[in-house]
């Protein structure tokens, strides 16, 4: 038997699954590490303590097979950044995409129209989580360690440094710099020399499927493969855990709403939209991933659990509460921006708001509308989405926040689309090894991956509540359009 | 012993007072009424049984008195309408403050500038309480009727006209119809001419003090009186309950709130307010009261408790709870429009909201930022008084939702003046009481007031919150502003 294992590499923990040929899960591992926070914002990590934890997955795993490893391949966290001095030797942590130094950086380049010419030539909104924007704090900030920089990659480029010695990056991988022109699908000149980097400074691009050189012999040994075991180049967890769920192309959209949420869709030709509202990402000449991750997803929910409800009730008895109000609760609107927003208004200072409160409302009505808010703000993110490409034939949906029937079929009501729910998989870590197979030759594309994303079950909309919500969308919107300014009037207290 | 009887002919019942010389209420008796509802935005009440009310409470009075009844004086809601026909018979039932008929006639007058002459002519806000719009709605949805009425009266009008014969109205009340002139202290020729209807139309105007003519021979013995019982004219329950609580003069605001609420001032010139924020009713050439009538005040409070906590969970329960968040609730905002709001934003289609949810606010800071709402709201409605006038020495404060100390420092805090609690009694009655006083010469003026109005309690504002409620002011206004144009976009489901 052969194996193939899949490696996602997350920001909380790295986890690892161990596939045999049949494309079964025969055994997985995972092993957490911290987040470095020693001031507010801050949010690091240290690759060589992720190393060491994906050492050690892959360890535990390579002990369960019996027979050999045919390829690694890897799934990886987005937008993190690490500086590298003249001897490869590390010079920074890994900034991750929850670090918030680039804040004000945004603020200045949305002035000044680099931030809008860094999403048109790149497809990267206007967010501090992108390197680019991180680059340029350094480079005002801590100018002597930016000089000293020679070269900038993220954790998935350095892990694959320490097993191969190769400084490379996947396609989408790269996209998420911030610096990967969409047209040319190479680092774009003008904004390099906006940071006064050099091309050789960053990592050569290459396809997902990439087979990056051998393994160094020293791990060999000790992560007990083959030496001929192929190292896949891998992919962004963003890109997997859309063709995971069989979201290959513009017919679907991949909807995931776990603590927060994201709507992405794979299309054939770059989009970008007018207001920026989602990222366009490349995955190759004839793939761009667009999509918009979304803060404010089952976090509310817990949220509006404890604050509305006492301390014993389930989010069952919050459900069963929330049911009992009519479809629209009664035209209150709750924006759910509790924890400031980024897909589709992009605002860190945004917050979360009950409008519209009448003596009709009480909890059943406000207990309703946070979860409607939930799903309007995505059907929001997705529908900034549809306007640049088409309807979708239908969403699948994963994620915690969309177990119960009732929510999902809010969500197919509100959308006005049929939601397929998908059962729970790895999707990242299954999506990762189907890359491995397209590049051991196995297969020759990734459509085998629909025999393998299993359906769970399909939410029609209902034609009464369907027109209800799509009456008060546009109020929604108006009503966050109303607020939008006055967030950052909000003082920094809490 | 000679005594007076203090009546005070309100919404939903009528009180009267029994009084003895030295100003001791020795009993009190009341009689409700119903509300006639049949169909929505109706509110209107039957003038015979108003009437009948209001022998039965004088009589259960003079039934106690053992000695002669010196005058019987009047406190009255204001804004209601009643058409007579040629020989002074009803063709209408009270249309009262409550009623809505007028709304679209409100819109339409805003439009065409009408509203806005209104009350600059007048001091009466754009509001379909108001008689003259009630007029123009009858003209144009009842003509027949409009034309059959050869008299317009209120309610207090009806029942001395009932008991005297004589069609006499005091300038407070007169203020309330939005036909008097605010500098002539006439009826207006230019509205009339407006409405088509002539000076004798409407009744002789008087001041409160002003001893109409004396009691009909057939409710002398009715209603156990003697024939030269004084009928003292009266006023309207929004000065009386003014000057009730000592507040005679600018220096002084009366701050009433209950279920609704309501902030009001005397001061000694017109004084009209550029966005007609508040109303300002002449009393005299050298007294006019300048007001705000708030709805949402512990009516939106009991719907938080409702709504927010468990059945079983008391006013008090709420009051801790909500006294454990920080002030100014961690910057969440709460705007208490539940019931629409007349003061001082005028919108009858305003909603209520919660802006700037974060998830550090829970339960504590939600419960608090309902109270700081509706104070806020208050002092809003207080704000556009000072504006155009002086900031006033103290508040002299009544009614139910200031009952606790919480609430009352609370509300010295926010209005960053100091918060003088009065002892409950009947101000309405009793300031009545002083006006017949006056008019039957026992006193010259209304200063004895000063010590029967009995401070209970004094509440300076704490300067750590007053700073904060100051500062937090302008973001609440902010919020105002940018909810104000859609609450018309909310449609009528509820
Ligand atoms: N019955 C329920 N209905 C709705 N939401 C629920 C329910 N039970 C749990 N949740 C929400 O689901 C979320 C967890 O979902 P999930 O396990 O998919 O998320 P996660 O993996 O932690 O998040 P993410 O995918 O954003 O990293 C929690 O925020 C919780 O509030
Ligand atoms: N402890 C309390 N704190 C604040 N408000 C209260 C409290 N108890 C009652 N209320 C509020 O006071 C209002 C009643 O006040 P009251 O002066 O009797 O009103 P009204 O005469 O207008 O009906 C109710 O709306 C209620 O919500």
């Amino acid at each position: 038997m052969k194996y193939i294992i899949g490696m996602d590499v997350g920001t909380t923990a790295t986890k690892g699954v161990l596939y045999d040929e049949n494309v079964k899960a025969v055994f997985s591992a995972s092993k957490g590490y911290p987040l470095i926070q020693t001031k507010i914002g801050q949010a690091e990590e240290d690759p060589k303590v992720i190393f060491d934890a994906v050492q050690e997955v892959i360890f535990a795993l390579t002990q369960k097979a019996d027979g050999e490893i045919a390829a690694i391949s890897w799934s990886s966290q987005m937008h993190s950044l690490i500086g590298l001095d003249k001897d490869n030797n590390l010079l920074t942590n890994s900034i991750t995409w929850a670090d918030n130094c680039a804040k004000n950086v945004v603020q200045d380049a949305k002035k000044s129209g680099l931030a809008r010419k860094i999403y048109q030539k790149t497809g990267m909104p206007m967010h501090p989580m992108a390197p680019i924007y991180k680059m340029l704090w350094l480079k005002d900030n801590e100018p002597e360690l930016f000089n000293q920089v020679k070269k900038w990659i993220g954790i998935k480029e350095y892990l694959i440094f320490r097993l191969t010695g190769k400084l490379i990056i996947d396609t989408t991988m790269a996209a998420g710099t911030g610096m990967l022109n969409l047209k040319t699908l190479t680092w774009d000149q003008e904004l390099l020399d906006t940071l006064n980097v050099k091309q050789e400074q960053l990592p050569e691009i290459a396809q997902p499927t990439e087979i990056v050189a051998p393994i160094k012999e020293e791990y060999v040994q000790k992560l007990g493969i083959d030496s001929d075991t192929k190292i896949v180049l891998g992919a962004s967890d963003g890109y997997l855990s859309t063709i995971g769920v069989n979201a290959i192309d513009s017919d679907h959209f991949a909807l995931n709403v776990g603590t927060s949420g994201a709507v992405r869709t794979i299309v054939d030709q770059p989009k970008i939209d007018q207001n920026a509202s989602y990222f366009c990402y490349p995955v190759g000449k004839k793939h761009y991933l667009l999509g918009g991750p979304v803060n404010n997803g089952g976090i509310v929910f817990n949220w509006a659990r404890q604050t509305l409800f006492d301390a014993g009730e389930t989010p069952q008895d919050y459900l069963d509460v929330a049911q009992s109000a009519p479809a629209g609760s009664r035209n209150l609107i709750f924006l759910p921006y509790l924890s400031g927003e980024r897909a589709p208004i992009w605002d860190a200072n945004a917050r979360g708001s009950f409008v519209g409160l009448t003596r009709m409302h009480q909890k059943p009505e406000m207990a309703r509308a946070v979860i409607e808010g939930i799903i309007f703000n995505l059907y929001d993110a997705a529908f900034s989405l549809i306007k640049n490409t088409k309807k979708p034939v239908a969403i699948n949906a994963t994620g915690g926040f969309l177990k119960s029937d009732f929510v999902r079929q809010l969500c197919a009501d509100i959308f006005n689309m049929p939601i397929v729910t998908m059962k729970e998989q790895q999707s990242g870590t299954l999506a990762a090894m189907f890359l491995a197979r397209q590049a051991l030759g196995i297969n020759q594309d990734l459509s085998e991956i629909e025999q393998f994303a299993q359906e769970d079950k399909v939410y029609f909309p209902n034609p009464k509540e369907a027109v209800i919500y799509q009456n008060m969308f546009p109020l929604y919107c108006e009503i966050k359009n109303a607020l939008a300014a006055s967030y950052s009037k909000f003082l920094n207290k809490d």
